[in-house]
């Protein structure tokens, strides 16, 4: 397994980020908050660059590599925030990235991927590998591959909005009593319960997963790593991880209060919501914790409770 | 003609807002930037409190009453923003608001000034006059009329914006060179100005109105207040003010660089790029500033350009 980040990652990734990530604003939600009877916001990462999270991570990723090693550019796979998070921070650092993405894929992502001046190579989801595809394209070009969730430095990176989140409502004069956020293959989950540990320690942290690909819950309840049963079918793209690593399930074990999910129709009404009160555009996945807070599904708890929207690519 | 407010009004209005209205962000536009060649911004009044910011002056005007005048309550007419405003005002310091609105407002803005407590009294545009039926109600309920342009303390508090966007450029080291906003009664545009006479000294301000109801630019190229010919009949609801006051005539005249135009299909456009390179719902008004940037109507300038998307109750 690879090495477990720690929160003096998260804090190293912040100082790296600063000046080159969004602080995402975090607004308040005035319907949930008088609903739940608690102060409720929402961390608006659709507001980040390239439209998600997705870039913290990478940055801090392709950021962390040997200057050698970096000129030869980066190549990840992806089907769209990723791709965009890469592709952003690969023109930051001004080397080549070549993103390989499903020829489905939205074609907003793909759009904003090419947008970045990243090389998409499209494949076949039913027919090909993309973790082939990829890997042979890092070997051809001597490039190296970023993965979207399965590393120490993309986990850090993505763990700094929680730092965000703790300093966002510390500033209020509030406790954080709880944080939600969509959930695919836990690397942003994983970060922020990371930064969550010292930030703001009385915090639960609860993950979302799409309902029929919630590998991650039955993961944590049956003690090892369990895959989806389906690759593709939600309209959660965003979601759609076939199964968590060694990496993020060790720290979800140990960070995550619980796993829920949310159906495709619960994150379809969280979009038009996050619309009409909070003025945000979000995508079906980066509504998904929003979802699971708009229908009832959080645990009660007390103290002010922060919705990670975390991708607004629809 | 009603006290021109200063500079330091707006300060004072700073300070009466801090912890009550949202310090909305800055969010880089980057096709724009990429298109202008410049540092541009949106300053994303969407994300205020009530879906626009119009809840600063109204907040502002409420705060300068007397304790036993503001305990009676406050009457307001608008077609939707300023009345949302007043009545999230009204709500914080407890007491009764009654909003005179057209029958034909668009019903989310009916809606939202009914979600923060407000009595709605609608009127039809045609044959009722919305200043006499407020006054009216004013009268036989010695509440206060709190105008949604024509005033000192409203003026003031919606300059707040101009010092958070003054700031905000600083903070990123840049200069700020333009800042183009929405305009209607002029209430803001005036604040703005007051605001970057210090804060910027160097910034140009330029105001948007809808094509057809471009009563402020042909008042200052006249030298005279001048109305509209028409009432409605734009989709960019929120700018559709008869005419500007003494009041801002007067400050337009000295603050403002020039006024421009957007037609209601430059504003459904701009709609579109907020949606889909910001992540914000645009309201087509709030979108003004943003269509004119977009349709290569702004002069030429240099540092950073800030455009105000003031409102997103679409």
């Amino acid at each position: 397994m690879k090495p477990v980040p720690t929160l003096d990652d998260v804090r190293a990734a912040a100082r790296r980020l600063r000046g080159i990530a969004t602080l995402t604003p975090l607004l308040p939600d005035r319907v949930l908050s008088e609903r739940l009877d608690r102060p409720v916001f929402v961390k608006a990462e659709c507001l980040q660059l390239t439209g998600s999270f997705k870039v913290r991570g990478a940055y801090n990723r392709i950021a962390a590599l040997e200057p050698a090693e970096r000129a030869r550019g980066v190549v990840a796979f992806s089907s769209g925030n990723h791709a965009q998070g890469v592709a952003a921070a690969a023109r930051m650092f001004a080397i080549p990235a070549a993103i390989v993405m499903p020829s489905d894929a939205p074609a907003a992502k793909i759009a904003g991927t090419r947008s970045w001046g990243a090389e998409t190579v499209l494949y076949d989801r039913e027919t090909q590998s993309r973790e082939r595809l990829a890997a042979e394209l890092a070997v051809a070009r001597g490039a190296t591959l970023i993965p979207s969730f399965d590393d120490p430095h993309v986990i850090a990176g993505q763990g700094t909005a929680g730092l965000e989140i703790a300093q966002q409502v510390a500033a209020r004069g509030l406790v954080l009593g709880t944080v939600v956020t969509p959930l695919g293959g836990g690397g942003l989950a994983s970060g922020l319960g990371l930064a969550l540990q010292a930030a703001a320690p009385a915090a639960r942290l609860y993950g979302v997963e799409p309902e029929g690909f919630d590998d991650a819950r039955r993961s944590l309840a049956a003690g090892r790593i369990i895959s989806n049963a389906r690759k593709g079918g939600s309209r959660q793209d965003a979601l759609l991880t076939p199964e968590i690593s060694d990496l993020t399930f060790t720290l979800l074990k140990r960070l995550a209060a619980g796993l829920l999910t949310a159906t495709d129709d619960e994150a379809t009404a969280a979009q038009a919501h996050a619309a009409a009160v909070l003025k945000l555009i979000a995508e079906p996945g980066g509504a998904a914790a929003l979802a699971a807070a708009l229908h009832g599904k959080l645990p009660a708890g007390e103290g002010a409770l922060v919705i990670v929207l975390s991708g607004g690519n629809a």
